[in-house]
Protein backbone atom coordinates (compact mmCIF):
# COMPACT_ATOMS: atom_id res chain seq x y z
CA UNK A 1 0.00 0.00 0.00
CA UNK A 2 1.28 3.80 -0.75
CA UNK A 3 1.02 4.99 2.58
CA UNK A 4 1.40 9.11 2.50
CA UNK A 5 3.31 10.69 5.26
CA UNK A 6 1.21 13.41 7.69
CA UNK A 7 3.47 14.68 10.11
CA UNK A 8 2.61 18.35 11.49
CA UNK A 9 4.90 20.10 12.53
CA UNK A 10 4.47 21.94 15.43
CA UNK A 11 6.08 25.92 15.37
CA UNK A 12 4.80 26.94 18.84
CA UNK A 13 3.80 25.64 22.34
CA UNK A 14 1.36 27.62 24.70
CA UNK A 15 1.75 25.77 28.30
CA UNK A 16 -1.63 25.65 29.93
CA UNK A 17 -1.64 23.35 33.33
CA UNK A 18 0.94 21.78 35.23
CA UNK A 19 -0.31 19.17 37.40
CA UNK A 20 -0.14 16.12 39.60
CA UNK A 21 -1.54 14.06 37.34
CA UNK A 22 -1.55 15.69 33.88
CA UNK A 23 0.02 18.55 31.89
CA UNK A 24 -2.08 20.27 29.60
CA UNK A 25 -0.72 22.58 26.32
CA UNK A 26 -1.61 23.94 22.82
CA UNK A 27 0.57 23.52 20.30
CA UNK A 28 -0.03 25.34 16.47
CA UNK A 29 0.70 23.26 14.36
CA UNK A 30 1.05 23.22 10.37
CA UNK A 31 -1.30 20.67 8.44
CA UNK A 32 0.20 18.36 5.72
CA UNK A 33 -1.77 21.07 3.20
CA UNK A 34 0.36 23.97 4.91
CA UNK A 35 -2.80 25.00 6.95
CA UNK A 36 -2.40 25.96 10.65
CA UNK A 37 -4.18 23.86 13.25
CA UNK A 38 -4.33 24.30 17.17
CA UNK A 39 -3.85 21.00 19.07
CA UNK A 40 -4.53 20.51 22.46
CA UNK A 41 -2.28 17.79 24.55
CA UNK A 42 -2.62 16.08 27.56
CA UNK A 43 0.78 15.09 29.05
CA UNK A 44 0.53 11.86 30.81
CA UNK A 45 3.56 9.92 32.63
CA UNK A 46 1.41 6.48 31.86
CA UNK A 47 0.22 3.83 33.60
CA UNK A 48 0.56 -0.24 33.85
CA UNK A 49 -1.93 -3.13 34.60
CA UNK A 50 -1.84 -6.75 34.41
CA UNK A 51 -4.44 -9.24 35.12
CA UNK A 52 -3.70 -12.31 37.19
CA UNK A 53 -5.62 -15.50 36.15
CA UNK A 54 -4.81 -18.77 39.48
CA UNK A 55 -4.63 -21.41 38.87
CA UNK A 56 -8.57 -22.11 39.45
CA UNK A 57 -9.16 -19.75 36.28
CA UNK A 58 -10.27 -16.81 38.68
CA UNK A 59 -9.09 -13.45 38.35
CA UNK A 60 -8.88 -10.58 41.32
CA UNK A 61 -10.44 -7.37 39.89
CA UNK A 62 -10.60 -4.03 41.74
CA UNK A 63 -13.93 -1.87 42.07
CA UNK A 64 -13.39 1.44 43.06
CA UNK A 65 -14.97 4.97 42.67
CA UNK A 66 -14.07 7.23 39.29
CA UNK A 67 -14.51 11.04 39.83
CA UNK A 68 -14.28 10.93 35.90
CA UNK A 69 -17.60 8.10 35.85
CA UNK A 70 -19.37 9.28 38.57
CA UNK A 71 -19.43 5.93 39.86
CA UNK A 72 -17.43 2.66 41.11
CA UNK A 73 -16.59 0.52 38.42
CA UNK A 74 -14.93 -2.95 37.50
CA UNK A 75 -11.36 -2.72 36.23
CA UNK A 76 -7.93 -4.95 36.60
CA UNK A 77 -5.75 -3.47 38.89
CA UNK A 78 -3.67 -0.48 37.58
CA UNK A 79 -1.11 2.29 38.56
CA UNK A 80 0.66 5.13 37.09
CA UNK A 81 4.16 5.43 36.65
CA UNK A 82 6.82 7.16 37.93
CA UNK A 83 8.29 9.37 35.20
CA UNK A 84 11.16 7.06 33.48
CA UNK A 85 9.73 3.86 35.18
CA UNK A 86 9.69 0.42 33.45
CA UNK A 87 5.77 0.32 33.16
CA UNK A 88 6.42 -3.86 33.90
CA UNK A 89 8.02 -3.19 37.18
CA UNK A 90 4.92 -0.57 37.63
CA UNK A 91 2.15 -3.27 36.74
CA UNK A 92 4.20 -6.04 39.22
CA UNK A 93 4.11 -3.71 42.17
CA UNK A 94 0.33 -2.65 41.81
CA UNK A 95 -1.04 -6.02 41.66
CA UNK A 96 0.79 -6.43 44.84
CA UNK A 97 -0.31 -3.37 46.85
CA UNK A 98 -4.08 -3.60 45.35
CA UNK A 99 -4.41 -7.29 45.42
CA UNK A 100 -1.83 -8.73 47.51
CA UNK A 101 -0.37 -11.20 45.16
CA UNK A 102 2.65 -11.48 43.55
CA UNK A 103 3.01 -12.84 39.83
CA UNK A 104 5.40 -15.23 38.99
CA UNK A 105 5.50 -15.39 35.36
CA UNK A 106 4.54 -12.35 33.45
CA UNK A 107 3.02 -11.80 29.86
CA UNK A 108 3.30 -8.73 28.33
CA UNK A 109 0.10 -8.19 26.69
CA UNK A 110 1.09 -5.28 24.39
CA UNK A 111 0.97 -1.08 25.30
CA UNK A 112 -1.55 1.19 24.17
CA UNK A 113 -2.39 4.97 23.73
CA UNK A 114 -5.82 5.28 25.71
CA UNK A 115 -6.24 8.52 23.43
CA UNK A 116 -4.53 9.51 20.83
CA UNK A 117 -6.37 12.13 19.76
CA UNK A 118 -5.41 14.26 22.87
CA UNK A 119 -3.28 12.25 25.21
CA UNK A 120 0.07 11.25 25.12
CA UNK A 121 -0.69 8.09 27.97
CA UNK A 122 0.71 5.37 26.97
CA UNK A 123 -1.13 2.15 28.97
CA UNK A 124 1.15 -1.02 29.12
CA UNK A 125 -0.86 -4.42 29.81
CA UNK A 126 0.41 -7.52 31.80
CA UNK A 127 -0.84 -11.42 32.42
CA UNK A 128 0.20 -12.86 35.48
CA UNK A 129 0.11 -16.42 36.78
CA UNK A 130 1.82 -18.79 38.91
CA UNK A 131 0.61 -16.37 41.91
CA UNK A 132 1.68 -16.11 45.69
CA UNK A 133 0.74 -14.24 48.82
CA UNK A 134 2.18 -11.20 49.84
CA UNK A 135 -0.63 -8.96 51.60
CA UNK A 136 -2.08 -6.12 50.70
CA UNK A 137 -0.66 -2.80 50.96
CA UNK A 138 -2.94 0.16 49.65
CA UNK A 139 -1.62 3.64 49.32
CA UNK A 140 -2.90 6.48 51.24
CA UNK A 141 -6.24 7.81 49.78
CA UNK A 142 -6.67 4.44 47.95
CA UNK A 143 -9.85 2.77 48.32
CA UNK A 144 -10.88 -0.27 46.64
CA UNK A 145 -12.76 -3.45 46.72
CA UNK A 146 -10.99 -6.62 45.59
CA UNK A 147 -13.42 -9.16 43.82
CA UNK A 148 -13.24 -12.23 42.27
CA UNK A 149 -14.43 -13.74 39.23
CA UNK A 150 -13.90 -17.10 37.03
CA UNK A 151 -12.18 -15.51 33.97
CA UNK A 152 -15.46 -17.26 31.58
CA UNK A 153 -17.53 -14.99 33.68
CA UNK A 154 -15.35 -11.61 32.35
CA UNK A 155 -15.16 -12.86 29.18
CA UNK A 156 -18.82 -13.33 28.91
CA UNK A 157 -19.37 -9.60 30.52
CA UNK A 158 -17.07 -8.14 27.94
CA UNK A 159 -19.11 -9.61 25.01
CA UNK A 160 -22.23 -8.27 26.63
CA UNK A 161 -20.78 -4.97 26.84
CA UNK A 162 -21.21 -5.08 30.81
CA UNK A 163 -17.72 -4.16 31.21
CA UNK A 164 -16.80 -0.34 30.95
CA UNK A 165 -13.11 0.19 31.26
CA UNK A 166 -11.07 -0.04 27.93
CA UNK A 167 -7.78 -1.67 29.59
CA UNK A 168 -9.91 -4.00 31.29
CA UNK A 169 -11.76 -5.12 28.12
CA UNK A 170 -8.98 -5.58 26.40
CA UNK A 171 -6.59 -7.55 28.83
CA UNK A 172 -9.41 -10.29 29.33
CA UNK A 173 -10.13 -10.47 25.65
CA UNK A 174 -6.53 -11.10 25.69
CA UNK A 175 -6.24 -13.62 28.55
CA UNK A 176 -9.36 -15.31 27.18
CA UNK A 177 -7.53 -15.44 24.06
CA UNK A 178 -4.11 -17.05 25.02
CA UNK A 179 -5.61 -19.27 27.75
CA UNK A 180 -8.34 -19.98 26.07
CA UNK B 1 -19.79 -9.71 47.68
CA UNK B 2 -19.55 -6.87 50.38
CA UNK B 3 -19.09 -3.78 47.62
CA UNK B 4 -18.79 -1.27 49.72
CA UNK B 5 -19.56 2.15 48.35
CA UNK B 6 -16.13 4.59 48.20
CA UNK B 7 -17.73 7.96 46.60
CA UNK B 8 -15.65 10.86 46.76
CA UNK B 9 -17.71 14.47 47.52
CA UNK B 10 -16.91 17.74 45.36
CA UNK B 11 -16.51 20.49 47.65
CA UNK B 12 -15.20 22.81 45.00
CA UNK B 13 -14.15 23.62 41.71
CA UNK B 14 -11.59 25.47 40.22
CA UNK B 15 -11.96 25.63 35.78
CA UNK B 16 -8.68 25.81 34.09
CA UNK B 17 -9.18 25.62 30.29
CA UNK B 18 -11.89 25.79 28.45
CA UNK B 19 -10.64 24.35 24.48
CA UNK B 20 -12.30 23.10 21.05
CA UNK B 21 -11.95 19.25 22.23
CA UNK B 22 -11.07 18.97 26.19
CA UNK B 23 -12.00 21.35 29.38
CA UNK B 24 -10.34 20.94 32.42
CA UNK B 25 -11.09 21.34 35.76
CA UNK B 26 -9.65 20.82 39.48
CA UNK B 27 -12.22 19.34 42.13
CA UNK B 28 -12.08 19.49 45.78
CA UNK B 29 -13.13 16.42 47.22
CA UNK B 30 -14.18 14.79 50.67
CA UNK B 31 -12.62 11.16 50.49
CA UNK B 32 -14.29 8.01 52.14
CA UNK B 33 -12.23 8.28 55.21
CA UNK B 34 -12.97 12.01 55.52
CA UNK B 35 -9.50 13.45 54.43
CA UNK B 36 -9.35 16.36 51.45
CA UNK B 37 -7.65 15.15 48.21
CA UNK B 38 -7.18 17.08 44.34
CA UNK B 39 -8.73 15.57 41.49
CA UNK B 40 -7.86 16.66 37.92
CA UNK B 41 -10.05 16.24 35.48
CA UNK B 42 -10.32 16.45 31.86
CA UNK B 43 -14.06 16.87 30.33
CA UNK B 44 -14.73 15.64 26.36
CA UNK B 45 -17.84 14.82 24.52
CA UNK B 46 -17.00 11.73 24.03
CA UNK B 47 -15.86 9.52 20.75
CA UNK B 48 -17.30 6.91 18.83
CA UNK B 49 -15.79 4.42 16.06
CA UNK B 50 -16.51 1.38 13.89
CA UNK B 51 -14.75 -1.79 12.59
CA UNK B 52 -16.33 -2.69 9.69
CA UNK B 53 -16.14 -6.34 8.13
CA UNK B 54 -16.97 -6.83 4.47
CA UNK B 55 -18.46 -10.07 2.54
CA UNK B 56 -14.54 -11.27 1.88
CA UNK B 57 -13.51 -10.58 5.98
CA UNK B 58 -11.76 -7.74 5.03
CA UNK B 59 -11.28 -4.45 7.26
CA UNK B 60 -11.13 -1.01 6.54
CA UNK B 61 -8.61 0.97 8.43
CA UNK B 62 -7.40 4.18 8.79
CA UNK B 63 -3.68 5.59 9.39
CA UNK B 64 -3.19 9.07 10.51
CA UNK B 65 -0.74 10.83 12.52
CA UNK B 66 -1.33 11.61 15.87
CA UNK B 67 0.36 14.27 17.40
CA UNK B 68 0.03 12.87 20.95
CA UNK B 69 1.98 9.88 19.67
CA UNK B 70 4.31 11.60 17.32
CA UNK B 71 3.68 9.23 14.84
CA UNK B 72 1.35 7.91 11.99
CA UNK B 73 -0.67 4.77 14.00
CA UNK B 74 -3.35 2.66 12.56
CA UNK B 75 -6.75 2.75 14.15
CA UNK B 76 -10.65 1.99 13.41
CA UNK B 77 -12.08 5.03 11.92
CA UNK B 78 -13.45 7.48 14.77
CA UNK B 79 -14.63 10.31 15.43
CA UNK B 80 -15.50 13.27 18.12
CA UNK B 81 -19.13 13.46 19.23
CA UNK B 82 -20.87 16.99 19.10
CA UNK B 83 -22.55 17.72 22.20
CA UNK B 84 -25.46 14.70 23.02
CA UNK B 85 -25.41 13.57 19.61
CA UNK B 86 -26.08 9.62 19.41
CA UNK B 87 -23.03 7.98 19.63
CA UNK B 88 -24.29 5.47 16.51
CA UNK B 89 -25.08 8.60 14.35
CA UNK B 90 -21.73 9.31 14.62
CA UNK B 91 -19.96 6.32 14.15
CA UNK B 92 -22.26 5.92 11.16
CA UNK B 93 -21.38 9.14 9.49
CA UNK B 94 -17.33 8.88 10.54
CA UNK B 95 -17.33 5.50 8.47
CA UNK B 96 -18.70 6.92 5.48
CA UNK B 97 -16.67 10.68 5.82
CA UNK B 98 -13.29 8.17 6.53
CA UNK B 99 -13.28 5.10 4.08
CA UNK B 100 -16.83 5.82 1.62
CA UNK B 101 -18.76 2.97 2.94
CA UNK B 102 -21.90 2.64 4.51
CA UNK B 103 -22.53 -0.03 7.06
CA UNK B 104 -26.30 -1.47 6.64
CA UNK B 105 -26.37 -3.57 9.34
CA UNK B 106 -24.74 -2.23 13.03
CA UNK B 107 -23.80 -4.19 15.99
CA UNK B 108 -23.19 -2.31 19.37
CA UNK B 109 -18.91 -3.49 21.26
CA UNK B 110 -19.94 -1.71 23.88
CA UNK B 111 -19.04 1.91 25.77
CA UNK B 112 -16.04 2.33 27.41
CA UNK B 113 -14.02 4.94 29.51
CA UNK B 114 -10.63 5.48 27.78
CA UNK B 115 -8.48 6.61 31.06
CA UNK B 116 -11.50 6.86 33.97
CA UNK B 117 -8.73 7.84 36.63
CA UNK B 118 -8.83 11.29 34.67
CA UNK B 119 -11.18 11.55 32.21
CA UNK B 120 -14.68 11.35 31.32
CA UNK B 121 -14.13 10.33 27.82
CA UNK B 122 -16.95 7.77 26.87
CA UNK B 123 -15.99 5.91 23.57
CA UNK B 124 -18.72 3.57 22.24
CA UNK B 125 -17.55 0.94 19.42
CA UNK B 126 -19.70 -0.95 16.37
CA UNK B 127 -19.62 -3.46 14.20
CA UNK B 128 -20.65 -2.52 10.59
CA UNK B 129 -21.38 -5.26 8.33
CA UNK B 130 -23.94 -5.78 4.60
CA UNK B 131 -21.26 -2.01 3.19
CA UNK B 132 -22.44 -0.48 0.68
CA UNK B 133 -20.55 2.20 -1.32
CA UNK B 134 -21.26 5.65 -0.98
CA UNK B 135 -18.22 7.71 -1.75
CA UNK B 136 -15.27 9.36 0.79
CA UNK B 137 -15.81 12.79 2.61
CA UNK B 138 -12.93 14.08 4.38
CA UNK B 139 -13.87 16.55 6.53
CA UNK B 140 -10.90 20.04 6.11
CA UNK B 141 -8.18 19.53 7.72
CA UNK B 142 -8.37 15.50 7.63
CA UNK B 143 -5.42 13.54 6.26
CA UNK B 144 -5.41 9.52 6.31
CA UNK B 145 -5.20 6.97 4.58
CA UNK B 146 -7.07 4.23 4.29
CA UNK B 147 -5.63 0.49 4.15
CA UNK B 148 -7.61 -2.90 3.92
CA UNK B 149 -6.75 -6.08 6.34
CA UNK B 150 -8.02 -9.33 6.24
CA UNK B 151 -9.86 -9.25 10.11
CA UNK B 152 -7.45 -12.32 10.56
CA UNK B 153 -4.59 -10.78 10.36
CA UNK B 154 -5.38 -8.14 11.89
CA UNK B 155 -6.66 -9.81 14.98
CA UNK B 156 -3.03 -11.70 14.79
CA UNK B 157 -1.60 -7.99 15.07
CA UNK B 158 -3.59 -7.53 18.08
CA UNK B 159 -2.22 -10.97 19.33
CA UNK B 160 1.45 -10.22 18.74
CA UNK B 161 0.87 -6.31 20.61
CA UNK B 162 1.56 -4.52 17.67
CA UNK B 163 -1.86 -2.83 17.48
CA UNK B 164 -1.25 0.51 19.39
CA UNK B 165 -4.55 2.20 19.97
CA UNK B 166 -7.05 0.45 22.66
CA UNK B 167 -10.14 0.70 21.08
CA UNK B 168 -9.01 -0.49 17.77
CA UNK B 169 -7.45 -3.68 19.87
CA UNK B 170 -10.96 -3.32 21.33
CA UNK B 171 -12.98 -3.70 18.09
CA UNK B 172 -10.57 -6.29 16.24
CA UNK B 173 -10.87 -8.58 19.24
CA UNK B 174 -14.00 -8.32 19.84
CA UNK B 175 -15.39 -8.57 16.01
CA UNK B 176 -13.34 -11.40 15.61
CA UNK B 177 -15.59 -13.07 18.09
CA UNK B 178 -18.48 -12.66 16.86
CA UNK B 179 -17.73 -13.71 13.52
CA UNK B 180 -15.11 -16.11 14.54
Amino acid sequence: MDIKNFEEKTVAVEKIFDGKVVKLRVEDVVLPDGKAAKRELIAHPGGAGMITVDEDRNVLMVRQYRIAAKEMILEIPAGKLEYGEDPKVCAEREIIEETGYKAGKVIPLGSYYATPGYCEEVLSLYLGTDLTWQGQNLDEGEFLNVEKYPLDTLYQMVMDNKITDAKTAIAILKAKAILG
